[in-house]
């Protein structure tokens, strides 16, 4: 075992901004027995989703963690969340920004429930100049966590999904709270209208579609999360044709794809034939730090068309006009900020060092001799712990060189037996962390 | 008639930030036919919405206006929009936080979805001290709209409803657009899910309760949009004690309370009993100008439970984690500059410019001999036309005298004869309104 030498520089990185956890709720629900209860039954939806929040539970056991080891120094490679500082010039935009709010030249009140249409245009031109994505198919939002949510409500019950596994949890879980099962095992089977893509080391993690059901809505992550892996062009076009064939619906899932190395597509709209079968949702989270700042995007292209012919874009409009009310202002700008060429060389650099993070983890876990996956198109890392459950190795390494991590099963079953590392992080906090690992499984 | 002689002072309020309108999409439609379609069916719940969003049509037919009459002196009295700067004080604390945001120091990612501690408590202490909500029964968000949809989410679709009529029209559509039938007339009232509960001078703007049907849920505005009526502690005492005999839950909308004048109660909160039948919703926008800067909250008391004892929180508490991801930290900062003594102070002042102006309103139509209604304990002043379809005066009044209004029937049919009149907007827009009122009218 390592000793935990105090690390000053180290505290940038621990426990930045735990997430709120409610955990004094089942407590507080002991309390109320017996007391005034409502005749309203609760939503049989909510009661279908399965244990909390993946970042939730971890956020919990992190809490107790750092209540039983005071003094660690707890290193999180946990949630995708951002560390280093915005860029002067992106943050300065917002600050300016913020500050003219208080004249009558600068005050804005509500604006476009579908972003300024500099920032929609200015989006359709940074990422999508190649593929003719037009400013008016793009929707300025708050995250793409919050627009998965609203593309359920866009679709409603029911249709039926197919998610990859393992992947984002919120796929899933939204669309359980719109009123779908979840589970494989509802009703015999009966009910299933959620269908786990199995994506693997075997196969290349690309579904196999010749065994894949048809599903209307097929949620693609790529750069995946959580196993890094950026599909290639050629499993992109088999996707395609095979919602073409089948009249399904992609729900693209970019958020990652500045993070993209090689040559793989960044966008759905690079292959042909997408336009008319795939909506796109991304994000200036990890492109430029904007976690906390809140900040994402839409692609709903104009050809895209339900059965009946209706464009699904009219129906994403009118959710957005009556669902939400815009992005905040003061983060529309600074999206501006980003994709000026100052904006974009700032947000390409802090790509570039936490890529750097992710080499070193790599480099890190592949001298260990462990099944290395990721990280060379994403800031994860996917390592494969053989015949061990994804739990027990979270705890282990958190019990051990308080480390945290996030347990692979919470992505699905097929991430059973992986644990998912962030490459977030201070550079610092990276060097520790590699350390750490050395000495656990060295 | 009077003529429209150039006001520059004017242009602050001349279409400030037209709502964007995807005009062009019916047109698109025709373009598209014959290409590829997917076999997804359209979700039916978009389908049963009626008509477009009511503001989204009133930009529609105000940008027809300015094409019509390029030259015309537009003056906004429709959209309930925050016109003047923000005070100093609170635009520098937001330009302070996003500035810090390019430092180590500074820097924040991912908050707590729930909002961060410091602002729930002071939401808890500024709004609810007397009536004892926590901090943590605050949650954070971007806004009031958004909320109402978490809010339809949290319920789901097996829940009946009641809403005021006439009121806001996001609680009817977004109920709708969750799967519930929004009219009176579907399948012979068989699935009628939403009772409208007429408002009106005769009862004093408060439903008769004594023919209300039970609803699990009541969607109970006040100060009411558009009808600018406060419920007195009575009226809501009344209304509590409705929802503990009949077992149903109050979402009550609080968002214009800080333009109450009189002691008409500011929460539901005042009034006993109600923590354990009612979820207020709130905001910002209209308390401090936040309508572009989007910052919200929603209280859920930890004592509200479902019929199987259930808390509503800890539902609620899961929506938000899986369907949002925390309001932009940047506009929580501003929140809490809000919050101070300074703040507080800056936007009280801004709030009694704006009641001034309404009161130039109600003055104008009072001289008028109109039948005047609001525009004492909000920011809307609601005007009756007797026999008159609310569309026609509306329309008559853009062509005649350049000025946007609401049409109350988009507030449900108790609006019908109707028109809101918002007092948004700078002081000599609203005495050139009020003078072109008084030419139309007298």
């Amino acid at each position: 075992m390592i000793k935990f030498t105090p690390c000053s520089s180290l505290s940038g990185a621990i426990v930045l901004q735990p997430r709120m956890v409610q955990a004094s709720l089942s407590a507080q629900r002991d309390e109320v027995i017996g007391r005034h209860r409502t005749n309203v039954p609760r939503n049989v939806s909510m009661e279908k989703l399965q244990n909390g929040y993946l970042f939730t539970e971890i956020s919990r056991r992190k809490l107790q963690h750092v209540e039983k080891y005071p003094n660690a120094k707890l290193i999180s490679l946990g949630t995708g969340d951002t560390t280093e500082p915005l860029p002067d010039f992106i943050a300065s935009s917002m600050a300016e920004y913020a500050q003219a709010l208080s004249t009558p030249e600068g005050y804005r009140g509500y604006g476009p429930e579908q972003g300024y249409e500099a920032l929609r245009k200015a989006i359709a031109e940074t990422f999508y100049k190649d593929v003719l994505v037009k400013g008016t198919e793009v929707f300025v939002t708050d995250g793409s966590q919050c627009d998965i949510t609203r593309l359920q409500l866009l679709l409603g019950s029911g249709v039926t999904i197919a998610v990859q596994d393992p992947t984002f949890p919120a796929y899933r879980d939204s669309g359980v709270i719109v009123g779908r099962n979840g589970d494989f095992k509802d009703e015999a089977r009966k009910c299933r209208t959620i269908q786990y893509m199995n994506c693997s080391p075997q196969n290349n993690f690309f579904p196999d579609l010749k065994t894949t059901l048809r599903a209307d809505i097929i949620f693609f992550c790529s750069p995946n999360n959580p196993t890094g892996h950026a599909a290639t062009r050629k499993q992109l076009e088999e996707l395609v044709e095979f919602a073409r064939r089948n009249g399904s619906i992609i729900i693209y899932d970019s958020a990652y794809a500045s993070y993209i190395m090689d040559d793989s597509p960044r966008s759905i709209f690079e292959i042909p034939g997408a336009r008319e079968v795939a909506i796109e949702v991304s994000s200036f989270s990890k492109f430029a730090g904007f976690t906390g700042v809140r900040l994402g995007w839409t692609v709903v292209p104009e050809e895209l068309l339900y059965s009946n012919g209706f464009p699904v874009i009219s129906d994403f409009d009118r959710i957005v006009c009556t669902c939400f009310n815009g992005a905040s202002n003061i983060a529309q700008a600074g999206g501006l900020a980003c994709l000026t060429s100052e904006g974009l060389e700032a947000a390409t650099s802090l790509i570039h060092r936490y890529m750097e993070n992710a080499k070193m983890l790599v480099d890190t876990f592949t001298s260990l001799g462990l099944e290395v996956y990721g990280g060379a198109n994403a800031p994860y890392v996917w390592i494969r712990f053989p015949g061990r459950n994804s739990w027990d190795v979270f705890s282990e390494i958190l019990e051990k060189i308080h480390i945290i991590t996030v347990p692979g099963s919470g992505f699905g079953p097929g991430g059973e037996e992986y644990l998912r590392f962030s490459a977030y992080g201070n550079r610092k906090c990276i060097l520790e962390a590699s350390d750490r690992l050395e000495s656990l499984f060295s």
